[in-house]
C-alpha cells in the first residue's frame, strides 16, 4: 500500500515543478509602460508588506498553540501543527506573489496583443499557480505525516508535561489540519477587512465626497483596494480552500478509523478505505495539472467563460475516470460489508455525487447573481423605487437563493450516507474538493483580471485595451461568485465530516450526538447565535475601518496638487493605515473560533460542543450563501444599470444611486462576512477534533 | 386530582367575566367628536371585514384538515382541532373588537381629561381584554379536553376509514394545539402583509411622491395602516402567543408521559407531573387577573412605562408564589426520582428560570432598540454617512443582539435540564409563558395607543392631546419591541419542548435524535434553509403588495379634490385592495408549514423530520431576533433624529432621509418576517407531533 503514497508524491512533485515553470514564465513577461510598472510595484510591495506584517502575528499564535499541544497533549502534534501552517502559508505566498506579477502582465498582454484569448491565457496561467499550489502543498504536508509516522490505531501519545489519553497518529492529522485552519482564519478576517475597508472608503471618497470616477488613481484608497484584491481574493481564498481540502481528506481518514473501530470494515477493507481519500485527491491533482496544461497550450477563443469552463470539465471528467480506476483497484478484491450498496463502486459513487453537487451549486449561484437572469434583473428594476426597496429585495434574493444549494447538499449527504454509511459522507465531501486545483485557478483568475482592469483604468490605457480587461473583469465577477458558492458548499461538506469525526472520536460504540438531550440543544442554539455574533463583529470592524480610511484619504486628497493630478498622493501612508487597521481588528474574531470550543467544552462537556458545532454549521451555511448571493446580486444589479440595460435609467440616475447603495451594503456581506463564515465553522470543528480527549477528561460541569 | 381541574375552571370563568365587564365598560365610554367617531367606524368596519373574509378561508382549511385527521388518523382529533381553532379565533376576535373600540376612546380620554394617567388606563383596559382572553380561552379548550376525555396511556385510537397505531388522548392534545397553530399562522402571515404593505405604501405616497405629513388622512393607505395595526399587532399577536402558551402546556403534559413511559416517574409522581403545568398556568392566570384589576383601580402617575411595569411585576411575583404553593402541594408528598435535584421544589425552580429569562430577554431587547441606549444612538449617528452605512450598521446591531438572549435561553435549558431532566425544559418554557395574560395586555396597549395617536393626528385634535398620545405611542413602541423579544423567546422554549416531545413520541426507550447520522444532518441543514426561504417569500410578497397599493393609492389621490382635502378619498376601495392582497398571498407560506413535515417525513422518515425541526429552530431563533431588533433599532434611530437628539441633524436632513430608508427596510423585517418565523417553527413542530405515527408507518425511503 505504501507504494501508492509514492505514486501520489510523484504527482505532487510534478505539479510543483509546473508551478515553478509557470511562475518563471509569468515573471519573464513584459510589464508594459513605466507607469504600469510603477503602479504594479506599489501593489506588489504593499501586498508583500501586508503579508510580512500579518505573518509575524500568525507565527506567534501558531508557535504558542503548537507549544501548548506538544507540552500538554501530544509531543509531535506541535510539529505537525506548524507543518500545516507552513504548507498553507507557502501556497498563499506563492499564489499572491504570482498574482501580483500576473496582474500588470495581463493588462500589458491586452495592450500588446489586443486579443481576448491571449489575455485570458496570461491571467489563467497566473491563477493556475495559486490553484495547483493549494492542492499540491495541502497534500504534501499530509503525505509527509502519513509516510513519516503512518497511522497506528493503538499508538497512545502524551505531552511532554502532561499525560493525556489520546491517539498520537490521529492527533498529528488533526493538528496538521488545525495549522492550515489557523492561517486561513487570520487570512480571511484580515484580508476581508483590508480589501473592503479600502473599497468602501474609496467609493465614499470618489462617489460621495469628490465626484471622481471609480478606480481613479488620485484617490489613494484605490491602491489599497487593488492590494486588497490580492490579499483577500488570492491569499484568503487559497488558504480557505486548502483548509477545506485538507480537513476533508483528514476527516475521510478519521471516519474510516471510526467505522473500523465500530466493526464496519474488515482489515483489508479498512486499509483500502484509508488509502482511497489519498488516491482520489492525488488523481484529482493529476487531472487538474493535465487540464491546466491543455488550456495553456490550445488556442483560446474570444469567450473567456467558455475557456474557463473547459478547464473545469476536463479536470472533473478526468478525476471521475481516475477515481473510478483507483476505486476498482482498492475495493474490488476486498471483502466489503453489506452497507456498500453498490459494491466496490460505492465509494466512487459518493465522490461523483460530491462532484456533481459542486458543479451544480456553481450553476445555481450564477443564476442568482448574473445579469443574464431574472433575479438580478428584477433587483435592478426595484432600484427604481429607491434604496429601501432595493435592499429589501436584495435580502429576499439572498434568502431565497439558499434553498436549492442546501437541498443539493442535503440530498448528496442523504444518498451518499445510504450508499456507504458515514464513510460515504466523507467521500462526497472529498469528491467535491478533489479537483480544487482547477477551481482555485479559475477563482484566482478573477482578482488578477480585476487588478488588470484597474491598472488599465488608472494608467489611462487606450479604450480598446480597457474593453478587453472589462470583459475579463465581468467574467471574473461571475467566477468569483461561483467560487464563493463552491467554497461554502465544500465547507458545508467538510464541516459535516469533521463533526461526524468529532463525535466518533469521543463516542463509545456507534457515534451518537443526541439532540433530544438538553445539553446538546443548549449548545446547538448557542452555536447558531455565535455565528450571528461573529458576523456582527466583522461587519462593525469593516465599517469602522472604512470610516477611518475615508477620513484619512480625505486628508491626503486635500494636499495641494493631488486632486489636480499634478502631485501623487501618499500611497504608502494609506497602505500603512489599511494594514494597521486590518491587523488590529484581526485578532479578536480569529481567536473566537479557537477559544469557544475549548472554553465551552471545558465548562459543559463534549456533547455541548457537539451541539454547538451542529448549530453553528446549520446557521452558517444559509447565512454564508445569503451573504455571497445577495452581495453578488447587488453588485451586478448596479452593473446592469451601468451597462444601460435598464430602460430609462443609466449611470447617475436615481435608480443607479440606489443600486450603488445596494452594492456598498453587499460589499461587506460578500467579501468579509460570507467568506469568513465557512472558515469559522471549519476552524471550530477542527479545534474540537484535536481536543475531544482533553475536553472529555477535564469537563467542569458534569 | 380532577377536583383541581375545577379550581382552574373557576379561575378561567372569573377571568372571562372580567373580560366581559371590561368590554362593556370600554364600549360605554364616549367616542369624542363626530369626525373621530366616523374615522373609528371606518377602522372598525375595515378590521371586521378583513377578519370575516380571512376566517372564511381559515374555516375551509381547518375543516379540511380536521376531516383528514378524523377519517385517517383518529376519530375525535378532528373535533379537538376545530376546538383549538375556535378558542384561538375567539381570543383574536374579542381582542380585536375591543381594541377597535378602545382606540378612539383613548384619544377622547386624552382630549377630555388631558391626563396621561387616565388615558393610559383606558388603553390598558382595552389591552387587558386581549391579554386575559388569550390565556383564558387557551386554557379553556385544553381543560374541556382533559375533563371530557382525560388522559389514558393505553387508549389506542383510529380514524373512521383507516386504522393507524396512535394514542388517542395524545392525539387530542396535539391536534388542539394544531388548531390554534393554524389560526396563528394565517393571522400572522396575512396580518403582516396587510399592515406593512399599507404602512410602506403610505410612506411612499406621503414622503416620496407627494410630500405630505405622516398619518395624513388624505392618503387612503393611511386608514389601511390603522386597520393593519389592529389586524397584525392585536389579532396576529394574540393568536401567536395563545399558540405558544397552549403548545407549551401541551408539551409539558406529553413530555411527562414520555418520562413516565421511560420509567422516570413513579405512578404518584406522574400524576403530579401531569397536573403541575395546568396548575402553574391557572395560578398565572389568576395572578394576571389580580394584577390587571389592581392597576385598573389604583391612581396612575404620568410615567406610563412605570405603570405598565407594575402590572408585569405583580403578575410575575404572584405567579412565583402560587407556583411554589402548588408545587409543594403536588410534589412534597410523592416519591421522586433522584433526577429532581432540588427535591419537590425542582419543577418550581425550572419555572422560575423561565420567568427570569422572559423578563431578562425583554430588558435586552429594550437595550438594543431604545433611543436611550448606545446601539440605537450609534445607528442614528451612522445615518450621517448615508444609506449604505445605516443599513450595514443596522445589520450588525441585529446580529449582535442575538447573543445574550440566546445565551439566556441556552443557560435556562441547560440548568433546568440539570434540575429536572427533560421535564424541566417543559417547565422552564411554561414558566416564561405562565403570566402571558399580562404580557399580551401590555403588548396590546401598543397598537391601541398607536391608533389613538393616529386618530388624534388625522382628526386634527389640539396639540396638547397629541402630546399625550405621542407619549403613549412612544411607550407602545418599546413595549412592542419587548413583546417581540418575549414572543421569540417563548417560541424558542416552546419549540424545543415540542421537538423533545416529538422525538419521545416515536423513540423506543430513551428519546434519541442522532445528529451524527446522515439522515438527521441532511434534515437539519435543509430545515435551516427553509427558514430563509420562508422569509424570502414573505418579504417578496410584502414589497409586491406595497408597490401595488402605492400605485392604487396614487390613482385615488389623483381624483380632483382629494389632495386639496375637499373630497374624502375612497377608503373602502383601498381597504378592499389591502384585504385582497393579504389574503391572496396568505395561502402559500401558511401551507408550507403544514406540508413540509408531512411530505418530508413520508419521503425520508421521522428522523429526517426531527433533524429538520432542529435545523429550522436553530436558524429561526437568531433570525427572528435579528429581524425584530434591527427593525426596532432602525425605527427608533429615525425617531431619535426626529426628536432632534442628534446634533446638527433633524427632520428633513440627509441623515434623516437615510434613517427613513433604514426604517422602511426594518418594517418588513420586524412586523412581517420576524414575527412569522416563530409561528413557522412552532407550526411545523406541532404538525410533526400530530403525525409522528403516520410518518413512521408510511415512510417511503427507508
Amino acid at each position: 500500500m505504501s507504494m501508492l503514497y509514492n505514486v501520489v508524491l510523484v504527482i505532487i512533485v510534478l505539479a510543483l515543478c509546473y508551478v515553478l515553470f509557470s511562475y518563471k514564465k509569468i515573471k519573464g513577461m513584459k510589464e508594459g509602460t513605466q507607469e504600469m510598472a510603477e503602479m504594479a510595484l506599489i501593489i506588489r510591495r504593499g501586498a508583500n508588506t501586508f503579508m510580512k506584517t500579518e505573518y509575524k502575528t500568525i507565527a506567534i499564535v501558531v508557535i504558542a498553540v503548537a507549544l501548548i499541544f506538544s507540552l500538554f497533549v501530544e509531543k509531535t502534534s506541535g510539529l505537525t501543527l506548524i507543518l500545516g501552517a507552513i504548507m498553507s502559508s507557502s501556497a498563499c505566498i506563492v499564489g499572491m506573489k504570482s498574482a501580483t506579477y500576473a496582474n500588470v502582465r495581463t493588462s500589458n498582454k491586452a495592450r500588446e496583443s489586443l486579443s481576448i484569448g491571449q489575455t485570458v491565457k496570461v491571467a489563467l496561467l497566473g491563477g493556475s499557480i495559486s490553484g495547483l499550489s493549494v492542492q499540491a502543498f495541502g497534500m504534501l504536508g499530509l503525505l509527509i505525516i502519513l509516510i513519516g509516522w503512518g497511522i497506528d490505531h493503538s499508538s497512545r501519545g502524551s505531552g511532554f508535561l502532561l499525560s493525556l489519553e489520546c491517539n498520537a497518529s490521529t492527533m498529528r492529522i488533526t493538528t496538521y489540519s488545525l495549522g492550515c485552519s489557523l492561517v486561513a482564519m487570520f487570512n480571511r478576517v484580515a484580508g476581508g477587512n483590508y480589501t473592503k475597508a479600502a473599497d468602501i472608503s474609496s467609493d465614499i471618497l470618489a462617489k460621495l465626497r469628490h465626484d471622481l470616477p471609480e478606480d481613479d488613481s488620485r484617490v489613494p484608497n484605490v491602491i489599497a483596494d487593488f492590494i486588497g484584491d490580492n490579499v483577500n481574493d488570492i491569499a484568503g481564498n487559497c488558504s480557505d480552500l486548502l483548509e477545506s481540502f485538507v480537513a476533508t481528506t483528514a476527516a475521510g481518514i478519521l471516519i474510516a478509523s471510526t467505522v473500523y473501530a465500530g466493526g464496519g470494515f474488515t482489515d483489508s477493507a479498512y486499509s483500502s478505505a484509508m488509502m482511497y481519500p489519498i488516491l482520489l485527491a492525488g488523481g484529482g491533482l493529476l487531472s487538474c495539472l493535465i487540464a491546466l496544461i491543455i488550456v495553456n497550450i490550445i488556442k483560446m477563443g474570444d469567450d473567456p467563460s467558455k475557456e474557463l469552463d473547459k478547464a473545469t470539465y476536463i479536470s472533473a471528467g478526468l478525476t471521475l475516470v481516475l477515481g473510478l480506476l483507483s476505486c476498482y483497484m482498492l475495493f474490488s478484491k476486498v471483502e466489503l460489508s453489506s452497507s456498500f450498496v453498490l459494491g466496490w463502486a460505492s465509494p466512487w459513487a459518493c465522490a461523483v455525487l460530491g462532484i456533481i453537487s459542486g458543479v451544480a451549486i456553481g450553476m445555481i449561484t450564477e443564476y442568482y447573481t448574473s445579469t443574464d437572469f431574472k433575479p438580478t434583473q428584477n433587483l435592478a428594476l426595484m432600484a427604481t423605487e429607491g434604496e429601501a426597496f432595493v435592499i429589501t429585495k436584495g435580502d429576499a434574493i439572498g434568502s431565497r437563493s439558499c434553498l436549492y444549494p442546501v437541498l443539493l447538499i442535503a440530498l448528496s449527504l442523504f444518498v451518499s450516507g445510504k450508499l456507504c454509511g458515514t464513510y460515504g459522507i466523507a467521500l462526497a465531501s472529498l469528491g467535491m474538493l478533489s479537483f480544487v486545483g482547477t477551481t482555485v485557478s479559475i477563482d484566482a483568475f478573477g482578482p488578477i483580471a480585476d487588478n488588470a482592469g484597474g491598472l488599465a483604468e488608472s494608467c489611462h490605457l487606450p479604450h480598446k485595451v480597457r474593453e478587453i480587461t472589462d470583459k475579463l473583469d465581468a467574467v471574473g465577477n461571475t467566477t468569483a461568485a461561483i467560487g464563493k458558492g463552491f467554497a461554502i458548499g465544500s465547507a458545508a461538506f467538510a464541516t459535516v465530516s469533521l463533526i461526524v469525526a468529532y463525535v466518533g472520536s469521543y463516542s463509545v460504540g456507534e457515534p451518537v450526538l443526541n439532540f433530544a438531550s438538553f445539553v446538546v440543544v443548549a449548545g446547538g442554539i448557542l452555536g447558531g447565535a455565535l455565528v450571528e455574533y461573529f458576523s456582527a463583529v466583522l461587519t462593525d470592524n469593516t465599517i469602522d475601518s472604512a470610516k477611518k480610511m475615508a477620513d484619512d484619504g480625505d486628508k491626503l486628497l486635500s494636499i495641494p496638487g493631488v486632486l489636480e493630478g499634478s502631485v501623487k498622493p501618499d500611497y504608502d501612508k494609506m497602505i500603512k493605515t489599511a494594514t494597521e487597521e486590518a491587523l488590529r481588528k484581526m485578532l479578536f474574531p480569529s481567536i473566537l473560533a479557537l477559544v469557544i470550543p475549548v472554553v465551552g467544552g471545558l465548562l459543559f462537556g463534549v456533547e455541548f460542543i457537539g451541539g454547538l458545532l451542529v448549530g453553528a454549521t446549520i446557521v452558517a451555511i444559509p447565512r454564508a450563501i445569503f451573504m455571497g448571493n445577495s452581495g453578488g446580486a447587488f453588485d451586478n444589479a448596479k452593473k446592469f444599470i451601468e451597462q444601460e440595460r435598464l430602460e430609462g435609467h443609466s449611470k447617475g440616475s436615481a435608480a443607479h444611486k440606489a443600486a450603488v447603495t445596494g452594492d456598498t451594503v453587499g460589499d461587506t456581506r460578500k467579501d468579509v462576512v460570507g467568506v469568513a463564515l465557512d472558515i469559522f465553522i471549519k476552524s471550530m470543528s477542527t479545534v474540537a477534533n484535536t481536543l475531544g480527549g482533553v475536553i472529555r477528561t477535564f469537563t467542569i460541569i458534569k
